[in-house]
C-alpha cells in the first residue's frame, strides 16, 4: 500500500476554497488530499455533440491554482461523471458517454490533477478499456487512473451482478482484473479504489483484494461506529486495513469533518508501534524485486553480512545445534570424541602427519564463515556441552578474510581456531578431516546459493561418521497472484540492455518481501537435499544435483496466476530448524524473503481448477539454474530455457 | 510446405552406400533425402551411466562424408532412438533417456545433419520439450527437429488416448501443439513429420493438420495401392496432400524403391500444371507477412500498379458496373441525361460559369486513377451504352500523374477526358458535379486503405443524385489458427528497430496469402461503409468513420487461435461485386489477399466453446488505425492501443 494519507471527498464546489486551506496547510489535523466531481451534467446524459461542447467543468483552473502560485493539484482526486457508461448497450449513450469522458480527462490533464477516479459498473468493459489506455498512452502528463468498484456486492455476491453475465465472473474483483488485462502494459497507471461498506465480506474475499495494488479505501462516514465518548471509530475487521483513505459522506459530529481524520491516523500511528522485527527490517523493500545474492560467485559486502548478523534467531539456532551435535556426538559410542578435556590453548593447527593423527577434540569446519559468527557460535555451544573443540575457519571472500584475520589475532588468540582461506570445494586433503561441517550457505529458496554443490565439493573432508549443519534442506513453492509484482518485472522489460544482469524480465526468479500478495494454495515440497550425501558416488563437483518434479496445486478461489512464490525449511540438527515456509516460519527471523518465479503472461484460474508446475534445477558444468513450466489450466512455454534469463555461477 | 522432394527411410546401414550414391547423384529418379536410425541399442533400456557411455553410433562420420569430401549429412533425417522416454513415470528410465537423447543429438549435430526426427508418445512432454528447448538454444549448429506423430489415432480417436489422460485432449494434434507452446519461441527450428495410415482422418483432422508447419509426410509402403498396370498409386484423399514426402516399409516391386519416388514426382508435376491463376499470381507468397499498402500517404510504384491491373476480373467488373449504372441513369426520370447524342471530340474542359452550367453528358469521375484502366473501362462502357460520358482524372500521384498524361495526349486525345492533378480531397470546387464517381481505394479489408474518408473528402463534388462505383463496402472477419504466421510475426520481434515502420509485430495488422491456415468459424460482417453518405452531415474531413463492434464465434474445434483474418465484399453496383469472401471470392480475381490480425500470445479453445472480439475503428485528425482484444475465451490486452503499432496515415 501507498503512504498513508487520508483524504475527503466534497460534492459542493463551494467547498473548494476550505479544502484548499485544509489542503495546502497541511497540518497534522487536516485532511491531505480532496476529491470532487469534475464536471456536472444535467440528468440527461442522451447528449447531442453540440451540447457537449458546451459544458462547462464544474471545477475551475483559478480553483485549483491561486492567484499566489499555490496549487492543490497535487492533491486532488478528480472523480469522472457518474452518468458515463462507455460500454453502455445503447449506442448513443456510448457515444455520448465517449466524448464526454474524453472531455473530463482532457480536462483533468489541463488542470495537472495527478488523479482522477472513474467507476466501474459491469464485468465487461471493453471500450472504455480502449478509452483509458489510449488516454495514457497519448497524454503528456502522467494521470493516474483510479478504478473505483465495490468490495463486494450484497455481501459475497451470492447471486449478484447484472442479468446475463455469469455469476462466476459478476464479483467486482472480477471486473477490475478483466480491465487490467484489457489495458495491458498501460494498467500500470491504474489504481484501485476500494468501496467499503458497512459489512466486510469474507476474509478469503478480502486477502484477495488485498493482492491487488490498492491506492485507496473509500469510507462513507455511515460505516463509522460511536464510541462511549460520542467519537467516531471503525469496527474491528475495518482497522485492520491498511491502506490510503477517502472519506465521504456527512459529517454530524460537533468536531466537523477532522474528527475521522485524527481518528485514522492515531489507528495507523498505533499499528505502526506494533511491527514484527520482520516488518521493520524489510521497511522499504515491500515488493520490490532483488536480483537473488550469488555468494558463490560475487564476494558479499561488509554491509550484506552486517545485515545477516542482525538476524539473532539463526546464530542462536545455529549455536543450539552445534551444542546439541556436540552432547550427541558425547553419547554416541562411534564418535572419536573424548571427554573430560579442557580448551588447552593452541597456537598451530595440527597438521596430518603419515596418515597417523589423533585428537581428542571435535572438529568443527565453519564453510563459508563470513566474519565470523559462527565462529562465536561454536566456541559458545563449546563452552556449554564441555565438549572441547577445533574449528577450521573456511573462506573465499579476501575481503572477510581480513576481518576474520583480525579477530582470530585478538578475540580468538587464545583459542583452538584456524583460518583456512580458500574455496570450500578446493581444499587442500593435507588437512585433518571434520567431526562437523557448519555452513549457512542456503538461498531464499534453500538451494539456490548453490549449498548442495559447495558441501558436496567438501565432503571429502568429513569423516565418515561426520555430519553436517544443516543435516538436510527442502524448498517449497505455492501459487502465487500479485499484480504488483508482475508489473514491476513486465516494466522491467523495456530497460533491459546488455548492461544489467537481467535479460528476460519475466524469466528470472527475484527475491521478494511479499507485502501485496496471496497464495492460491499452500506450499508444496519441492527439492530436498541431505548432507553428507549418501546416496550415489560424488563424480567431480556437480554430481548430479540436478532435480525435476512435477506439482500440482488447486486455485482456492477465482484468481490471476502470476507466478510462484519459493521458501524453505532446513533442518539444522535433530529438531533444530530454521524456516520461511509461512505455516512455520522461524520466529522473527528476516535473513530471508521468499524467491518468486514469474510467468511471462499471467493465467487466469478458476475455483476448484489444477495448476500443474513442472520445475527443473538444472547444472552444467559451470552453472545452475531453474526452469518452470504450466501444462495446467494451460500450457506455457518453458520459462529460463537453458539458463537464458538467468543462471548461478558455480 | 516446403519444397517437394522425396525422401526414402532406410533400415539396415549396409544400405548407407547406395543411398548416398542415390542422394549424392540426385538424378530425377533419385530420392532427394534418406533418413536412418542415429543410434542401435539393445533391448534394456534401463542403462547405467558406464552403459550408455559405451554405446557408438550406428551411422559413422565416415558413412556420412566421404574420402572425396562428399557429404550426405544435408540430405540425411537421422532418426532418435525409439525406446527413448524423457517423461517416462519410470525415473530410471527417464534419467537413461535424458542422458540417451543428449548424446543422440550431440552426435546429429557433430555430424552436421540438418534434420533430427523424434517421436511423441504421449499428451504431455515437458522434459522433452525442456531438452529440445535447452539444445537449440545451447547448440551452433542449426539442427532442425522433425517432430514425428501419427496424424490420427483409431481413426480419428473417438476413445483413444493413453490411460488416465483426458481424451478431449488425446489426439496426436494436442501432442504437438502442447510440445510447441513448452519450446516457446524456439519451437520455429520445429517441423512436424506426420504419419499417415491407410485410412485418412476426417475432413476437419486433415484441414488442422494442415494449418500447422508440416514439413513431411510419413507414407508407408503399405498404403499403396496397385494400378492395373501393377504399378503403385495412392488413394485419392492421398493424392491431395501436398508435402515433401518420405517412405518407408519394404518394396516387393521389380523395379524396386524408385517406383514410389517416380509415382510422387509425377503427382506433383500434375498438381503444379493445374494450378489456378490466384495460386500462379501468389506463387511464392504463400504465408509472408506484407505491411499493407498505404496509397494515400505512399505513392504505388510502377509495378504495384502494373501487378494490379493484370486482374481482369476487377477491371471486367467495373466496366459492367459503369455499364450497368450508365443504363440506370438513362432510365432515371430524376437523371440529367439526354440520350441520342454522339461522343464530339472535346479539347477543353468545361468549367462551371456563373453557377449556370448543362450538360447533355455523364459526367464520371476517377477519383485515384493511377495509370487509367478505368478511364478505359469507362470509354468502353460508354460505348457499349451508348451513352456519351466527360471524364475527370484525379491522382495525386505525380509519377502516375506523367504515364496519365502521355495516354491523354495519345490514346484519349480525342475524348471527353480530363487530367485533375491533386489529392481527390481537396478538389476545386470551380469543377462541374459528378453523376458518378468510380474510385478502386479498397484494401485487403475493404476500407483499410482510407476509402471512406478519400470519398467522403470528395462528396462535394457529387450531384444530389450522384452515385458511387462502388456503391458499399463491407468488411468480414474469422478467427484464424496458422502457426506459422504466429511465428514469423513473433519472430519479427527482435529485429524491430527506429528504422522500420512496424514496432510491435505482434499487433500489426499484415496482408497474408494464407495458405497454411484454417479459419475456427465462418466469417462475421464487420464494418460497412455506403457511399455518398446520406445518415449525418460530414465535418471535415474525418467525419465518423470511426467503428466499433462486438462480434461472437464459436470454435469449431479444439485449435489456437493465433489471430484473425479479414476480408471484404464490395458491391460496386446492383448486383456487381467483389468479393474475397471465402465463401463467395470473385473467380480468380487475385488483387487481394488477406488481412491478418495477430493476437500477442495465441489462445487455447474447446470445440464449441465461444470467442468474443471486440474491434475498432479509430480515427484521429492525422490517422486512422484498428484496434482489437478479446474477451472470451480469455481476455487479452487491447491491441495496437492508440495506434502504437500501427497507423494508417491520413
Amino acid at each position: 500500500m501507498h503512504s498513508s494519507l487520508v483524504g475527503l471527498r466534497i460534492s459542493q464546489t463551494e467547498d473548494l476554497k476550505t479544502a484548499y486551506t485544509d489542503v495546502v496547510s497541511m497540518g497534522y489535523c487536516r485532511y491531505a488530499f480532496v476529491g470532487s466531481d469534475l464536471f456536472q451534467h444535467s440528468d440527461t446524459p442522451k447528449l447531442t455533440d453540440e451540447k457537449i461542447e458546451a459544458i462547462l467543468p464544474a471545477i475551475r483552473s483559478d480553483q485549483i491554482h491561486s492567484d499566489a502560485g499555490d496549487s492543490i493539484a497535487g492533491n486532488f482526486v478528480g472523480y469522472v461523471s457518474s452518468w458515463i457508461d462507455c460500454d453502455a448497450p445503447d449506442a448513443a449513450l456510448r457515444t455520448a458517454s465517449e466524448k464526454c469522458l474524453l472531455k473530463e480527462l482532457n480536462w483533468a490533464a489541463h488542470l495537472a490533477l495527478r488523479v482522477v477516479c472513474i467507476s466501474l459498473r459491469r464485468l465487461t468493459n471493453p471500450n472504455l478499456a480502449r478509452i483509458l489506455t489510449s488516454f495514457t498512452i497519448t497524454e503528456y502528463a502522467p494521470v493516474r487512473i483510479w478504478i473505483s468498484v465495490p468490495m463486494s456486492l450484497l455481501e459475497d455476491f451470492p447471486d449478484g451482478g447484472e442479468e446475463g453475465e455469469d455469476p462466476r465472473e459478476s464479483s467486482p474483483w472480477h471486473w477490475w482484473t478483466q480491465l487490467v488485462i484489457l489495458a495491458g502494459d498501460t494498467s500500470e497507471s491504474f489504481g484501485l479504489l476500494l468501496e467499503l461498506g458497512a459489512d466486510l465480506p469474507s476474509e478469503s474475499v478480502i486477502r484477495r483484494w488485498l493482492s491487488e495494488p490498492v491506492s485507496c479505501l473509500s469510507l462513507s462516514t455511515d460505516i463509522f461506529l460511536l464510541n462511549s465518548k460520542g467519537y467516531p471509530v471503525l469496527s474491528g475487521p475495518h482497522q485492520s486495513l491498511n491502506s490510503q483513505i477517502i472519506v465521504h459522506g456527512e459529517c454530524k459530529h460537533e468536531r466537523g469533518l477532522t474528527v475521522f481524520q485524527q481518528y485514522i491516523n492515531w489507528l495507523w500511528k498505533t499499528a505502526n508501534e506494533n511491527k514484527t522485527p520482520y516488518e521493520k527490517h524489510s521497511r522499504g523493500l515491500e515488493d520490490q524485486l532483488q536480483e537473488p545474492l550469488q555468494p558463490l560467485q560475487d564476494n558479499l559486502s561488509s554491509t550484506t553480512y552486517g545485515v545477516f548478523e542482525m538476524d539473532s534467531y539463526k546464530y542462536t539456532a545455529y549455536e543450539e545445534a552445534i551444542y546439541m551435535a556436540l552432547l550427541d556426538r558425547r553419547k554416541n559410542p562411534g564418535s572419536v570424541f573424548f571427554t573430560s578435556e579442557d580448551f588447552p590453548p593452541l597456537t598451530d593447527a595440527p597438521m596430518r602427519t603419515n596418515g597417523a593423527y589423533t585428537t581428542d577434540k571435535q572438529v568443527i569446519f565453519i564453510l563459508g564463515a563470513g566474519r565470523g559468527p559462527f565462529v562465536a557460535a561454536s566456541l559458545q555451544a563449546s563452552e556449554r556441552s564441555g565438549c572441547p573443540v577445533r574449528i577450521y575457519v573456511v573462506e573465499k571472500n579476501p575481503n572477510a578474510l581480513l576481518t576474520l584475520r583480525h579477530r582470530l589475532e585478538t578475540e580468538w588468540k587464545d583459542r583452538d581456531v584456524h583460518l583456512v582461506p580458500g574455496d570450500m570445494r578446493w581444499l587442500s586433503t593435507d588437512l585433518e578431516k571434520a567431526d562437523i561441517f557448519v555452513s549457512e550457505l542456503l538461498g531464499s529458496f534453500g538451494d539456490n546459493e548453490l549449498s548442495p554443490e559447495c558441501l558436496d565439493g567438501a565432503q571429502h573432508l568429513l569423516k565418515d561418521n561426520g555430519i553436517s549443519i544443516p543435516s538436510s534442506y527442502t524448498s517449497y513453492i505455492a501459487p502465487l497472484q500479485s499484480l504488483r509484482i508482475h508489473q514491476e518485472a513486465a516494466c522491467h522489460r523495456d530497460i533491459c540492455s546488455a548492461n544489467t544482469r537481467v535479460q528476460k524480465p519475466l524469466e528470472t526468479p527475484y527475491v521478494v518481501r511479499l507485502q501485496n500478495f496471496q497464495l492460491l494454495d499452500d506450499p508444496k515440497a519441492a527439492f530436498t537435499f541431505t548432507h553428507p550425501r549418501k546416496d550415489s558416488p560424488i563424480s567431480g563437483l556437480t554430481g548430479d544435483n540436478s532435480r525435476f518434479t512435477t506439482l500440482t496445486f488447486t486455485a482456492s478461489q477465482d484468481a490471476m496466476l502470476h507466478g510462484f512464490a519459493g521458501y524453505f525449511d532446513a533442518v539444522l540438527f535433530g529438531k533444530i530448524d530454521l524456516s520461511t515456509h509461512p505455516h512455520h516460519h522461524s520466529p522473527n527471523m528476516f535473513s530471508w524473503f521468499p524467491l518468486v518465479f514469474p510467468l511471462e503472461t499471467s493465467v487466469p484460474v478458476r475455483t476448484g481448477e489444477q495448476i500443474v508446475l513442472h520445475l527443473w534445477r538444472c547444472v552444467s558444468t559451470r552453472h545452475v539454474w531453474y526452469e518452470w513450466a504450466l501444462t495446467a489450466p494451460v500450457t506455457t512455454k518453458v520459462h529460463n530455457a537453458a539458463g537464458s534469463a538467468y543462471k548461478i555461477g558455480l
